[in-house]
């Protein structure tokens, strides 16, 4: 069966709408449109969070009884196959009737996929639309289950020759505006973000995103690596998301993270826990915003990471290099990326 | 009197050829064209080096006497005032009946300047012409007079984080073939390249510009700074041009090398020489080449700047960012040019 490429390539960019409205977390951001055989749109539905109706099934309940029978489902990513707080979609589909289902990411968890081969087999036409978007859409969502942990971008600003601050410490400012704003924006781009202990205490940050035009950016939330205690008046227990704290063992805390459903992690916590974060192979993007000024002296931006020799260095792929104000944004992958 | 413009442009342009003829060194290249009233080329002389003739009377020698009465003399510096080695060009000019002089350049020499003014009082009509292309030729020539010493370029090749090595002291190869090729033409392109003693030591260095299709590339000298011992085989006792030694007080040094015409110097040598020249004021222009890796530890491309606290920070202006295959070249003046 064809379906009807022009209302279903609409219904789909449609659900990704949809899918957007939902909040990131442990379950990925998904869209349903359920279309008439003729092309008109029946109904629309997006997931909410977990122990919510997936999308399909939200989509469905907007319908009479019997209004699904022969439609046509898009959805943004392949339907579940597995009872968790929801029962499968793909039976939820098969039961309403529908006659065909075109969906764009395929669902990699290991209890939840089958969706596509379950429902061919009972009877309905199934199809794939817009993959690489739909993957777009849900992109950390994927990385975190491939891992089991965030996806962490770390971020330092540096001057040309590598150093953080000057050799009192001071450091305010290596970087002009262009490269604070973006940083800004940086932050509201991600769902957590990370400093060591070290930088709460020295430089006492709020770690809020303020975001020009935008008070409604979002905010990530503030996670403190370390084990010395948080002042009583830390700024950061004013932040308007609370924070978490985590200790010195990486890579659990990153599972703990994303067990709490924070997909992405920007680590801007100074040189200890960016130096540790890529030692223990756990930075899977970079942004450097390179200074034009020169320091030397001892406040390099990364202590040890773990390079004895040559053959060791990391290597790093330039994904964008752009110029900020008078300052320079590098950002790099570590080829570490799953 | 206006002169011709149109033949006078051209010959100044021909002066400019002539001069690039003569060797850099501690007197500046020149080059002079003599015009007859009418515009024709009557001769032609430019400046071999100290001790010579300089280019208007280069160019008076070609002429039959009397041939050069009411010439017109196109000349890329300003006549001299002052007898050296060779008696001042401006009476040279007077005594041959030449009626007028066009020059690009001033001549900023305390005892050399003044010709264009004693000509005028001689009765000659002066005028000047294309004075930025005359400044550009002998623009290291012009940096040397005010300031008594050669342009300094200090240049090191670092990983994105600051480091010239690794922690065991590799560092094979952290720029690739393109830079690499890139400082070999900028070695050509001084007249001196100076390294410490502890990189003769280490690296045995031939230190000769190899430039890919140009055998005859000129060789800056190798200028060894330290007091170590440089040993009975190393690579650089076999370089073309022979060496120089020069010991810690590099402002006096580099008076030393000016007055040997050495006009510009190419700084390679390790981090303790170029955080050297840093603190000292003495690096007028970096190149920088930025390799897209990570390499953390000890190994830093600078040491102690000078700079204690933020305030102090070497600020630098970019004159150039330009990708070399997989490096960054960043090219700054330091503020400190004359």
């Amino acid at each position: 069966m064809a379906g009807n490429p022009v209302a279903e390539r609409d219904a789909m960019a449609r659900a990704r709408e949809l899918a957007a409205r939902g909040p990131r977390g442990v379950n990925p951001q998904v869209g349903a449109v359920l279309l008439s055989p003729d092309g008109r749109v029946l109904g629309e539905g997006w997931h909410r969070g977990a122990g919510t109706p997936h999308a399909e099934v939200d989509a469905l309940s907007r319908l009479r009884p019997e209004e699904a029978r022969g439609a046509t489902a898009i959805v943004t990513l392949e339907p579940c196959n597995h009872t968790g707080r929801t029962g499968p979609c793909a039976e939820a589909l098969l039961a309403a009737g529908v006659a065909r289902v075109v969906y764009a990411s395929a669902d990699p968890g290991e209890a939840s996929s089958g969706g596509a081969a379950r429902l061919t087999s009972g009877g309905v036409d199934v199809d794939r639309l817009d993959e690489a978007e739909g993957e777009a859409l849900i992109a950390d969502w994927l990385f975190v289950q491939r891992t089991g942990r965030p996806r962490v971008t770390v971020k330092w600003a540096q001057s040309l020759d590598g150093r953080a601050a000057a050799a009192d410490g001071t450091s305010r400012w290596i970087t002009g505006p262009e490269a604070r704003a973006h940083v800004h924006r940086e932050r509201s781009a991600h769902d957590a973000i990370a400093v060591g202990t070290g930088t709460v205490l020295a430089d006492d940050p709020l770690l809020t995103a303020r975001v020009d035009g935008e008070p409604d950016a979002p905010q990530p939330i503030p996670v403190v690596f370390g084990t010395r205690e948080i002042p009583a008046g830390a700024a950061i227990r004013q932040h308007p998301r609370g924070y978490r704290t985590a200790g010195h063992e990486l890579e659990r805390e990153l599972f703990g993270l994303a067990a709490a459903g924070l997909q992405t992690l920007y680590v801007e916590g100074g040189p200890t826990l960016a130096s540790a974060f890529l030692r223990a192979g756990l930075a899977d993007r970079l942004t450097i915003y390179l200074a034009p000024t020169l320091l030397g002296g001892p406040r390099t931006v990364l202590d040890d990471i773990g390079v004895g020799t040559i053959d060791e260095q990391r290597r790093l792929t330039v994904t964008r290099l752009e110029q900020l104000g008078r300052d320079l944004l590098v950002e790099a992958t570590t080829g570490k990326e799953h």
